[in-house]
C-alpha cells in the first residue's frame, strides 16, 4: 500500500492532501502540525469527502511513529505571514522561522524507522532540504526539494501560451536557487521542433519576459490570493508519484550536488531510492556562470543564517 | 467536450477548481469572481499546475459569454466571514448578502444561452436555488442545491466509524434543509445488512450521537480552519459528474418538491437534464413531520427574506 | 508502493492488468503465465503503452519470488477453450484442468512470503477459492473469489436499465455460487427508494427477467465474444482496490463461511487482511432454503471432483 | 459532454473503449461493427463492469447518426486474420480488405452531421487516413492517423531502458510511414540531458538495436499473443484525448503533408480542430532522405492499390 506523510497543514499541504484523496493516489496519510485544531479540522473535511469520492484512503493525525512505513513525507510547513511584510520578495525571509520548525520535525522525524524520501517545498526549499538532511543524517538521495521543477512549470507555461502548444509540450528547465538567483537555460528550452531561441525569433517572442513570468509568477499568485497553493501542490504531487511508482522519471529538482556542495536545483532521474541519477547537460558559459552564482547564494546564505544559530 | 463555469472563487470555489484539474474531469473553465485579482491569481496558479499535471484543459475568466456552452454551473459564491460572528450557527445569516449577489450572477445569467444545470453551494443553498430558479426562470429540474448530500456523506462517516465500514457501504439519507433543520432519516439507513437501528443495538452504538455529528459535522470543521471546503467540494463535484455523464445516479440534492412548494432535499435521480426522476421514500410518521418542518422553514426565511427586500 | 500478482495472462487477466496499468493503481505488476511466448508479448504490449499513458508502473515475468511484498495476487488462470463445447453451461466444466492448475500454483505460491490477500477468479471460483486456501494453507479470510460480485453487478445493470437509474443506485445482491444454483436476494434488492418488489409491482417490471438475465448474462457475452472478459475484469479490480486500500467496503464476494463448511458468496467487508467482518442478511425463508442448496452444490462438486483426484 | 465513437470492436477498438470506461474518459460511446453479436457482446461486457467501477457512461450500438455530436471517431477496424499468414509483415496485407470497409464507413460517416476529428488506426493506418480524408471529404486537418505514436513509444520504452530511465523521460520521434521504411530520427532524440548518440557513446549503448526494437516490436508481441492492442490503444487514447481537451499537444502523428503530397508522421500539435500547427524538426540530410524515401513509399502504395481498385 503507498503511504504518504504531510508536515504542515497550511494552505500548501492542505492542497497536496485534497489532490491527492480526490485522486485515490495514497492508501494512507499521516497528517501532522502543530495547530491541532487546524489539523482536525483539515483531516474531517477530507473524511466529510470520503463517502462522495472515489477511492478510499485513511487518515492518521500527528503520529509520527505512523511514518515508520511511509514511501514519502512531504514537508510543507512554513509561516506565509512573513512574507506579507516582505519588500524582498526573498524566500529567505521564512528563514529563521522554518529553521526552528525543520530542527524540531528532523528530531521527531529521527526517532521514527522512516526508510522512504524526504520531499521539501518548505521555503527556501534548497537551504531547508540541506538543514533536513544534515539534521536527520538521511542519505542526500533521499532527502529532496521541489526546486525549480515549480519554477520550470511557470517557464512552460509561459512559453506553452507564447507559442500556443501545450506546457507539456515545452521542453527545457530553470535551474538553480528556488528564488531570484535561478534563471531560465534557454539552451535546454526547445518547443515545436525548434531551440526556443530559433522559433522566439521567428515568432517575435520576447523570452526575457518569459524568464521574467517564471521566476516573478509565484509573487503575481501571491499578491492576488495572498499565498500560493495549487502550482506548488502539483509539483510536490508529481515527484511524489515518481517515488512511488519508482518512475525512474527526469525532473528538475533540487538535490545535492558534489560539485557545488550545496543544494540545487538541476535535472535528475527520481525513483523510489529518492535521485538515481543525474542528467549532464551541455550549457552554455553564460549559464554555467549563473548556476555557479545561484548555487554560492544558497550557500552563503545557508551558512549565514543556520550556522549562526547554532 | 465538458465545460463547467464556477462562479466565486473563494475557499469552496477553488477547491472545486483544484480538484477538477488535477483529476481533469473538464476541459474547460469558467472561472467568475468579482474580484479580479482573485480570480486571476487562482487562475494563474491552476495554470502553473498544468505542466506537472495528466491531463490537459483552459481557463477562462469572468467572461459569462463563455457559458453558452457549459454543461454545468456552479455557484460557490458566498461571504464566509459573516459566518464568523454568528452565534445562531445558522447558514441563513449570509442570505441577505447572498440576495444580492444571487440577483446580479442570475442577470447575467439570463443574458447567455446556458441551458445546462446549474448546481448551488451557495448557503443558505436550499433557499439560494429557489432564488436562482426564480431570477432565472430556469426550468426547476434544471437547478439543484447539494442539499444534504454533504451531511448525508457526513451521516455515513460518522455511521462508518463506529461500525468500521466504509462510509461508501453505508445507505441512507439525511434529509430536509441543509442547515438546522435536517434530520438523519434512520429508517432509510442500513449498514452491514442490519437496519442501522438493529445494527445500532447489537453493536450499542449511539445514533443520535451520530446524527448530531452530521448535522454540527460543519461547525467543527468551521472551528478548526475557519471555513468548511473538500467536503463540500466534494459533494459539488459528485454531482456535476453524475450530469455530465448523465448517469441517472441517486443523490440526496436539494431540488424543487411541489408538494412543499419548495427546495428541499429528499434523493432524486441526477442526469444531463438535471433531476430526471424522483424516488419514493416510506418514512416513518415521524420523519414525514420532520420533513414537512424542514420544508416549513425554509419557505418561511425565503419569503422573509426575499420576498421583503423586493 | 502497491504491488499486484496476476496468475494467468488470459483475455481476463490481460484486461485486468490493461485496466489497472491504464488508471496507475499499481506500482509493480508480477504477470505469471506457463506460455512464455504468451506473458512476454502482454508485458511488452503493456511496456509499449507506458509513454503515452499518465502514470508509471513496473512489470515483472513468472517470478514468484517477486510476489513476496505484494499486496494482492489475482488469480485468473483458466482454460476457456473447455468452455466452448459446454452444453451444460456450467462452469464446472473447466474444473479438473483448472485443479491441476491450482495445484501447482498453490505450490509456488508457499514457497513465497506472500502474506497478501488472494483473490479468485478462476472458475468454477467457489471451489478454486477452497481448493486454493486447502493448498496454501492461508487463513480462510486471506482467500476470496470475486463470486456473485460479477453477478451482482450484472443484476444492477439489468434493474438499472428497467427503471432508468444508474446500476450504482441499486442495491442488493445476488447470493451463493458463481454459477447455476446463485440466486437473486429480492429481499435485498431496493431501487428509487423502494424494494424492488414494489417497484416492480408500480412499473410492471417482470423481476424473473432481470434475474435470469443476471444469472446468464454470461453466457451472452460469451456466445457473442468467445470469452467474458470487461465484466469480471472490473469485478476483480474493484475488490483488489478495496484491499489495498483498507476500505472496508461491503462487496458480495465469495469467502469461507463456517455455517455452511464452504466458500459461498454473501455481502461481506474487505479490507487490507481481506475478509475483515460478516454483513448479517435478513433473508425470507425461500432465500434460505435457496442459498443452503447453493452451498450444498459447490460442496459436492468440490468433494467429488477434487477429493477424487487425490 | 464528452463523446467518442469507436468503428471495429476487435482487439484494438475493444482494448480501447475498456480503457476509456474504465477511466471514465467519455460520457458517452458509439460502438459500430458489422458483427453484430460481437458489438452487443462487447458492449454487454462492458455494461456488467459498470456497478464496480468509479464513473458512469452510455453505450449506443450500430447508429452512425449517435455520432453527429461525437468529438472523436476512432477507426478501429481490421482484418488481424491477414496478418497470420504474411510473409513480408507488412501493414499492406490488411490494405485490399480495409479499402473496402472504410469506404463503407467513409459512406455513413458522410450522412452524419460528425463534424469531430477522426483518429484512423486501421492500417495500414497513413494509407487508410488518406483514403478516409479523400472519401470523406474532411478537411485535410480533421483526419489523423495514430501514424509513429506508437512507434516513438517504442523507441522510448526501449531507450528508456538501456539508459533505466522512464520512457517519458525520453524525447525525440520515429518518423515517417507506420511500416517498415520509418525511421528513428536520432537527431531528435534525447536523454538525460544529452543527444542519444552522445548518451549512447558514453554508455555503449547499441542505437541500431533500439531503432530495430522500435521498427519490429510489434512484431514480437503480434508474435507472442496473435495481435498487438495495449500500446496502440493508448496511443490512440492519447490522441482522443489531446483532440477532446484541446490541448495543443505535440503528437509524432500522421497528418497530410502538403510538401509531401501524403499522410505521414512527423510531430504536430494536436487540438479540438485536429492538426492546428507544425512543428519544424531541423533534420540531418540522411533523415530528410528517409523521411523522402518512406512518403514515397505510401503515396506509391497508396495509388497502386487504392486508384488500381476504381
Amino acid at each position: 500500500m503507498r503511504k504518504v506523510g504531510i508536515i504542515g497543514m497550511g494552505h500548501v499541504g492542505s492542497a497536496v492532501a485534497h489532490a491527492l484523496v480526490q485522486e485515490g493516489t495514497f492508501d494512507e496519510f499521516v497528517l501532522i502540525d502543530k495547530k491541532v485544531e487546524k489539523v482536525r479540522a483539515e483531516a474531517l473535511d477530507l473524511e466529510d469527502a470520503l463517502a462522495n469520492q472515489n477511492e478510499s484512503y485513511k487518515i492518521v493525525m500527528n503520529d509520527y511513529a505512523a511514518l515508520d512505513d511511509a514511501d514519502v513525507v512531504i514537508s510543507a510547513l512554513g509561516n506565509i505571514q512573513l512574507q506579507h511584510n516582505n519588500p524582498s520578495k526573498d524566500r529567505f525571509i521564512e528563514l529563521p522561522y522554518n529553521v526552528e520548525q525543520v530542527r524540531e520535525v528532523a528530531g521527531q522525524l529521527k526517532k521514527t524507522d522512516f526508510s522512504g524520501v524526504l520531499v521539501v517545498i518548505t521555503n527556501p526549499c534548497d537551504a531547508i532540504a540541506a538543514l533536513y538532511q544534515k539534521e536527520t543524517g538521511y542519505p542526500v538521495e533521499r532527502v529532496i526539494a521541489t526546486g525549480t521543477l515549480l519554477d520550470t512549470a511557470r517557464m512552460r507555461r509561459a512559453t506553452g501560451a507564447a507559442f500556443d502548444v501545450s506546457p507539456k509540450s515545452v521542453a527545457g528547465y530553470n535551474l538553480g536557487e528556488h528564488g531570484n538567483t535561478q534563471f531560465t537555460a534557454w539552451s535546454t528550452v526547445s518547443v515545436m521542433g525548434q531551440s526556443a531561441k530559433d522559433a522566439a525569433a521567428a515568432k517575435d517572442v520576447d523570452l526575457a519576459e518569459i524568464e521574467k513570468d517564471s521566476v516573478v509568477g509565484g509573487y503575481t499568485v501571491f499578491a492576488g490570493k495572498g499565498f500560493t497553493s495549487y502550482g506548488i501542490a502539483s509539483a510536490a504531487i508529481r515527484l511524489a508519484k515518481a517515488i512511488v511508482s519508482d518512475a525512474h522519471e527526469e525532473l528538475p529538482v533540487s538535490h545535492y550536488q558534489e560539485a557545488f556542495g550545496t543544494y540545487l536545483s538541476t535535472p535528475a532521474i527520481v525513483g523510489r531510492q529518492g535521485i538515481v541519477a543525474e542528467s549532464t547537460l551541455t550549457l552554455t558559459e553564460d549559464e554555467k556562470e549563473k548556476l555557479a552564482a545561484s548555487a554560492k547564494s544558497i550557500s552563503d546564505k545557508f551558512a549565514e543564517v543556520v550556522q549562526g544559530q547554532q
